[in-house]
């Protein structure tokens, strides 16, 4: 057994809470090193009376290494543990201070989960593992009021470019209300609904108001209002990182220079705020001149930014933020953040904008989920571009669900483009067989999947602005086949707890292989198998299992004999099996 | 090279801020498996201009790993970065997303320090590590006004049992202030001081009040103005996790039941509050039915209990608090302590009572430090009990450094015994020789020492009760040597930067040997040698350093002659070098 692969440190993603009563203790091995890992657990303070050895199981697995899983419920919110390791007959033994080859005798040298203290358990909101999310745009989906719309609105559909309007507003989301719960989605994100310059509106004027090209407050409640009567929640964007350059304190700060009483509200390296050899005397976001980084360690930023966040979630009853740039924020501030807003709504989701692994952020004291890039790029680099092959796929989504804590699976912000990215047809080069395969392990997948507006029904687009295109709401001009897609993939997302748990088998990912088969199973019995094949030949992959099983879609047999089921796949055709 | 060996995760000791424009970057490999490694690093918006390949230096090592480690002044406080390993003509490099032989052309994939922000860096108290601590079981160290002593106070220096009382108090410390100066420690560590039932004050009655048996809270106030008059800092013992079974919130529920309004004060599991097979029905510590857990997520306790951390320190003055039980309370509790004690006294020093990884502790928003047992299960291992060879302890002190942040070494707590333990002299089978080894390392070790009180005068104690015996006053009965040898070598440490600093750098430690030798370095230049021989046998070691040397206590030359000094040892002797 290979000493330096056995990785193991409290915390993190390595031994957590649960719940209020159950602790998850993991431990990675070399891949395929180990025939067996047991945890040896008890209650330090009666350690003979509660000594138990408790089997792992292997729940995940990446190109090096393997992941082991055991969950525990210690009687006294106590836990003292070791890990034992198995191979043939081999027996090793790891606790905080060494590897042995000797059984503990005792609890001494053990590592230590000190105590189940309710509050640092990380809880997401429950409902965010049954959501489904749908990106808007505001400036692009739709203008359902053009006497607001700005003076230089050119006509919906031109071509957009990062100055230019269109016109969409809040009333032309209510418009399409019925469109996006059709859809079946429920839960929509907004990208910045408040007064700005640009079209993006990532550049705040005014934190407490709506951009009146947008609508007003009351219209965007109005809104929420609406939303919420079809079951359907409300996520903001939050750009706590940087202000706009028509902020106000930024416009005194610009004037005044030192002498302005909100002279501490930015970083500021050196007055009067100006431009040297192309990079501001003051932070920035990125080297962007008109988006000055918040002071957000000065008590009054923090006063104001925490009351914008407190007065959108219990004015306007929004059901969560997004966070722009989060990740150079400081902690502190998400912290206050978060008592901030689930002292308001202990329900509301708190997303933040991180393209990285961000295990730092997701311990229960600052975000519920991040914007699951890592997964993203995974399904990219295997559905829509075909870099990598099955297992490699598989590798890349074992080292994720490793990555963190189950809860963190369960809540994560699953999205395969935004209006920061190409849009995902054009990444699958306008292919909808790769698009499809791409969008059903999306939705397939644990977490919480985003839709961005428009990739439903066939929208193209390369990066920004490419990809922030008006909303094609001619039908003609619609894929009705893609529509139906997602219809009715998320009706079975819908239908299946199966499909919204998080535990996930891979079947099927062989190296150098295209197909991709896995198990999706829920705690209440429910399982179902999804088969993917991402190459352009037929392929026939045969599934050991017993009963018989249909088409989830349509409800079809599917061939089977002798606790096989046979599966044949068109090139980039899938099927999705349950049960019969 | 091993690539299962080679680990990085980003923050924690990996990648921290260790000022406000300092980033460290660690990242381990497999023992002697890398000739060199170089921290690929850049601004992710300036990348072709900012991007450079710095040098890591291996700053530690184990039995199984060699850590790397790089500072690095990001211009705009963002930095991405890579790792590049080289081992022979062969290179190898880790971005965050996989392992790949081609050296990188942008910042693609790379790890990621998003932004330094001042308040998240981890700043313990800058006097902290100049600190010499001296801990005092106050009901042991001398008895200065017999008038408050328990009635059934027994005569000073008899044996001590769990319930028997002494009379010491806070006069005899106050008495013996001299003592304590001349010893050459700078700070005092008091175990509990409030009021209590019994000797050791851990069941606390009184959050607010000095025990009438130790004085009163204006003594108290009295003997903090003293220590500080000499330059001496005090620390007090915080016992946060449970109270005492005649604290008046747990009477009333003892009394009451449910009824009680400090029924949510605990953690009740049965009302009424009874013990069943040996197990109270309430949450305590342990299970021992007179220290019952406090409710730490319960407003009106958390409330409670921050006036109290403000109090002793903005009211009586001391420079700290030391945390009983620390990692059973909730992450959540302490960092709202800690926001309160460092509004009020910024240096305030936050010792938790850990005595495993403490990791999630030490990140900025809870504690400065925590006890440092794995230190000293160490250092007893091999000095005290000769249980490893010097290449063992050397990989444990390796370990130990690696797996925390700089400036957590450097305020570390590092002490060889406490009331908790048996004393080292006991440990150490009575033998000086060992217990001036062990000292010396403690000593000359990165981080702030902590002397039990007595252990300096040769007093010896097996566990709980045995180590809280009577200070010995009687000089006839004192240990001289071993005062002087704490004396002289305290007085090397407060001469020695090197000595305080927490650059260490093993020159011997071999596999199966007993000698060890170590250079101690600071920034401004100031370098030591320690050699210590761990055996019984006479051992001879050279060092391969140029110049003229002396021994550091005497001033007496030591022989060196082509680069190289000479260095005998008598068996469990030891020298202290320095530059002449």
């Amino acid at each position: 057994m290979l000493k330096e692969a056995i990785y193991h440190r409290p915390k993190q993603n390595w031994s957590y809470a649960y719940d209020g009563k159950t602790v998850h203790l993991r431990v990675r091995t070399k891949k395929n090193d180990v025939d067996s890992v047991h945890a040896i657990v008890g209650d330090k303070y009666a350690w003979k009376e509660t000594k138990d050895s408790v089997p792992m199981r292997r729940f995940a697995s990446d190109d090096r290494f393997d992941y082991w899983e055991a969950a525990v419920r210690p009687p006294y919110r106590r836990l003292r543990y070791a890990f034992h390791f198995r191979q043939g007959a081999d027996s090793l033994y790891l606790n905080e201070k060494e590897f042995r080859t000797k059984a503990p005798s005792d609890s001494e040298n053990m590592f230590e989960f000190p105590f189940i203290n309710p509050v640092d358990v990380f809880t997401p909101p429950a409902w965010v593992k049954d959501a489904v999310f749908y990106q808007i745009f505001p400036e692009r989906f739709a203008n359902g009021d053009p006497s607001i719309s700005p003076k230089n609105a050119e006509p919906w559909g031109g071509k957009p470019t990062p100055k230019n309007f269109f016109g969409g507003d809040l009333q032309g989301v209510l418009d399409h209300l019925d469109y996006i719960e059709k859809l079946g989605v429920n839960a929509i994100y907004f990208t910045p609904l408040f007064e700005a310059t640009t079209n993006h509106k990532y550049d705040t004027r005014d934190y407490l108001k709506v951009d009146p090209h947008f609508g007003t407050n009351e219209k965007l409640k109005e809104l929420v209002d609406a939303c919420h009567a079809r079951g359907i929640r409300v996520l903001l964007d939050a750009v706590f990182n940087h202000a706009g350059k028509t902020f106000p304190p930024f416009v005194d700060v610009l004037e005044k220079g030192a002498e302005s009483p909100y002279a501490n509200w930015f970083h500021v390296r050196e007055f009067p705020l100006t431009i040297k050899d192309g990079i501001p005397t003051y932070e920035t976001f990125a080297f962007e001149p008109i988006m000055p980084k918040l002071n957000t360690e000065n008590a009054e930023v923090k006063k104001y930014l925490l009351e914008v966040a407190r007065y959108w979630v219990e004015e306007i009853g929004i059901d969560g933020w997004r966070l722009d740039v989060a990740n150079e924020v400081d902690h502190e501030f998400w912290r206050e953040f978060r008592k901030t807003v689930k002292s308001v709504n202990p329900d509301a989701y708190i997303l933040g904008e991180i393209w990285h692994d961000s295990m730092p952020w997701l311990q229960g004291d600052q975000f519920d989920a991040v914007m699951n890039y890592p997964l993203t790029n995974a399904v990219l680099d295997f559905f829509a571009k075909g870099k990598i092959d099955a297992a490699a796929f598989a590798n890349r989504i074992g080292k994720q669900l490793a990555s963190y804590p189950r809860q963190v699976n369960e809540a994560a912000f699953n999205l395969l483009g935004s209006h920061d990215t190409p849009r995902l047809l054009t990444l699958c080069k306008e292919d909808g067989h790769r698009m499809r395969l791409s969008a059903l392990f999306q939705l397939t997948y644990p977490g919480t999947p985003c839709i961005y507006y428009g990739d439903e029904i066939g929208m193209t687009g390369e990066g920004d602005p490419d990809c922030r295109k008006c909303m094609e709401w001619d039908e003609e001009k619609q894929d009705a086949e893609m529509l139906d897609f997602y219809r009715s993939t998320l009706a079975l997302r819908a239908k299946h707890s199966a499909l919204r748990s998080v535990d996930l088998r891979f079947l099927r990912a062989e190296e150098g292989g295209k197909v991709l088969v896995y198990e999706r199973r829920s705690e209440d019995g429910d399982r179902l198998i999804v088969a993917m094949n991402a190459g352009k030949g037929k392929a026939k992959v045969s599934v050991e299992e017993e009963g018989q099983w249909v088409n989830a879609y349509s409800g079809e047999p599917v061939r089977s004999s002798k606790g096989k089921i046979d599966v044949r796949l068109p090139g980039y055709g899938f099927m999705v099996l349950k049960q019969a």
